[in-house]
């Protein structure tokens, strides 16, 4: 199916398929950017940020100029027509005619959903509270393959908070759709992963699933390590949050018997969830992968527009 | 005379053979988009918003760029240098280097018009406090000439609050200068058109102005129902605001008795004013009215930038 | 040696041979500026302003426009991800995959300079703190070789606030390096230069400084009088800015005695240290300068970029 005209809302509204288009579009245009470099004149990004992200923001907004087009947008509510009463389905009929694809982040879970059933151009969803983030799972999936080779047969492990982080939730959904994915899941107890997650994922997949609050017993054999940030504003009291913050930092001494092609991986920002010292290990791609991000992105617009062939 | 270079302030600034260029021009560009989207490289479009208003700054910004042209500015005043005690004069003469044409939406009336006369550069008002709103009221123009072929032989209603709405006063005063139109005002007895404003259409102008409290005693015979928002910060008390806001909702079943060809407009956003149910009957464009205003603004930036003859 | 790539933080980067090329190339951009409109075309400007500017960021931004390139960026901290904790590095780090070239403004001092380090990007600093600002220095530079024709054999007064101004101090420091340059320094005794700066002056150039309080005791000998705004946020107590702020105030009167051919700058924002009247006296050229201001951006970044030759 085409990919032309459709949103993005969720992970799973992709085929595995339709993943591997946008994967391969990406990583052909971060090896040949000049050939993409005006794709997209003429087109306009609409950025719909109720919520303020620069990360996510201004990688779009790379992503789409970069293909030669245009950009316009909100970069918080304050600035928006929001508080004068107006309905997310209304504000979408208008904006809608103002540019050619849209990208909608908000604090609200099923904002962009909502918002996408009003929009005739295609709708994007750059994260809507703890609930999806779909291109950040494109931007790892894309950094996978770029340093993989292949997404199959990896024992992935994610350490953290694993309870409210909305991107492990999507990367996990998402890779154990792949063939031979196993997980390993590090995390203080009051942070484990939702058991509704974890039992959605055991019944639907053949995958094993290994859970422990250690960061290193599984070093030695895991193929990529997530890290992920913990967040204060997930928390509900300020004590909680101090008391687990610190519990699980990677450093070069923890990285000793991890494997040579390990794949350390973070949505960033970090705060001090990993040291310095990792920066300068090959293994630590955190930063390679937020330049990946921009590419998965140039790819999913230019499919979304249609400017260029599905397949 | 020619529209290069001018500013636009008031909508009286035009008279009716300028504004018809306009319309004409934008329904132009309506039609063969492609023809017109090169015209303004190499332009830049400053806006200065000094108070927030996504939906007029994102309909510029669409406007520039669909053009061909690039967009700078701010959205608002925390932003700009005015709380370093900058005079309005200082800051024009300072932009007016940084863009080709500039519009500017401030919360003091007369602001823009002052800011014009110090500007090098075409400058347009985005909307100066409860004053005037001159692309609105194009908006509105361009919207009837599309739907009805001609501004002519029209009875026009207007509902809600009359007093404040500054769409509502500017397209007033303008559709009574075009040949017989007669005004329907239907407004709660404190929200009535100022007393001034009346008196003065009425003198200058041979039009019929009707004044009743119910929205649908007329409605049989009107050619276009301009409904509007009752802007809580308009009021002086909260318990009018809440005694009053619900008084006129358009809803389906008002529309009973409505001519087929009935055309009814909003300025957005809508609050509830317009029940969803007339989203679907075909008689309800405001959504459409909100699309055709990019193309009335493309109009009139082309015109007084010059990339577009006057005539 | 070649200035592509390189970061500016401080005017002291910049030999005096680089800087007459920056200037140089500005002013032929000023004259021929069709020659220079798509040579950043497909190039990215990122504006990381964690301090509101206006001024300077939309001088940035026209200046990347003008030249055929994009902008992307945030407008002040609230905006940017710096609260949740991220560090300068790994924004930076992140950020400089998303532009070819970027412009900081923070509030702490060596911000830039620290963020300069990770960048692989050029990284131009738009004003740290009380610091430097080296592109004011190359707009006051460029402004002066326009109207003077050379920057040597000058005697150069500035007032108003010579303790906190960062833009005198790094004009004072530049100017230093030129042949014949002599300085009148007029400011209350509570807002001389910081001794450091003047010993720093007196020790590496042959130039002569005279301290006064008065500001038109040598108005009739000078070439370049620099105003500057009393900046109230510089100040410890609302008294001491009240008693001080109008004791400097250029007007009509004042400039009786003074060449035919003085240049009157000023930084801008002004407050009311600049009386409009000098506005319209021909010598009063603080608006040029800021115009001024676009073109020697637009050289610097030219030149930082590659796109132009550095010799």
């Amino acid at each position: 199916m085409s990919l032309q005209g459709r949103h993005l809302i969720d992970p799973n509204d992709l085929t595995l398929e339709e993943i591997q288009r946008i994967i391969d579009l990406g990583l052909n245009i971060y090896h040949h950017p000049a050939q993409y470099a005006e794709i997209c004149k003429g087109k306009i990004l609409g950025t719909l940020f109720y919520e303020a992200s620069t990360r996510t923001r201004l990688s779009f907004e790379s992503a789409m100029l970069r293909m030669g087009g245009n950009v316009l947008g909100f970069s918080d509510a304050a600035t928006s027509s929001v508080q004068k009463g107006e309905s997310i389905a209304d504000t979408i009929r208008v904006l809608d005619d103002y540019a050619d694809i849209l990208v909608m982040r908000h604090p609200r879970e099923g904002a962009p959903k909502l918002a996408s059933q009003y929009a005739t151009v295609p709708m994007i969803n750059g994260g809507d509270g703890g609930h999806q983030h779909p291109t950040q799972t494109l931007t790892d999936l894309i950094t996978i393959q770029h340093y993989k080779g292949e997404i199959k047969n990896l024992k992935v492990a994610f350490c953290g908070d694993l309870l409210f982080g909305r991107t492990v939730h999507s990367l996990l959904k998402t890779l154990s759709r792949y063939p031979n994915i196993s997980f390993v899941l590090i995390s203080p107890p009051e942070l484990k992963i939702p058991y509704h997650l974890k039992n959605d994922i055991l019944q639907n997949h053949d995958v094993e699933i290994i859970e422990t609050h250690c960061l290193e017993t599984h070093m030695h054999e895991i193929d990529i390590l997530y890290m992920t940030r913990i967040q204060r504003e997930r928390f509900f009291n300020e004590e909680d949050y101090i008391k687990l913050k610190d519990s699980y930092i990677l450093n070069k001494d923890k990285l000793e018997h991890a494997k040579e092609d390990l794949l350390v991986l973070h949505p960033l920002p970090r705060v001090n969830e990993i040291s310095y010292d990792v920066d300068i290990d090959p293994r630590g791609k955190y930063f390679e992968q937020a330049k990946l991000g921009v590419y998965a992105r140039m790819a999913l617009m230019a499919l979304l527009l249609g400017v260029v062939e599905s397949c």
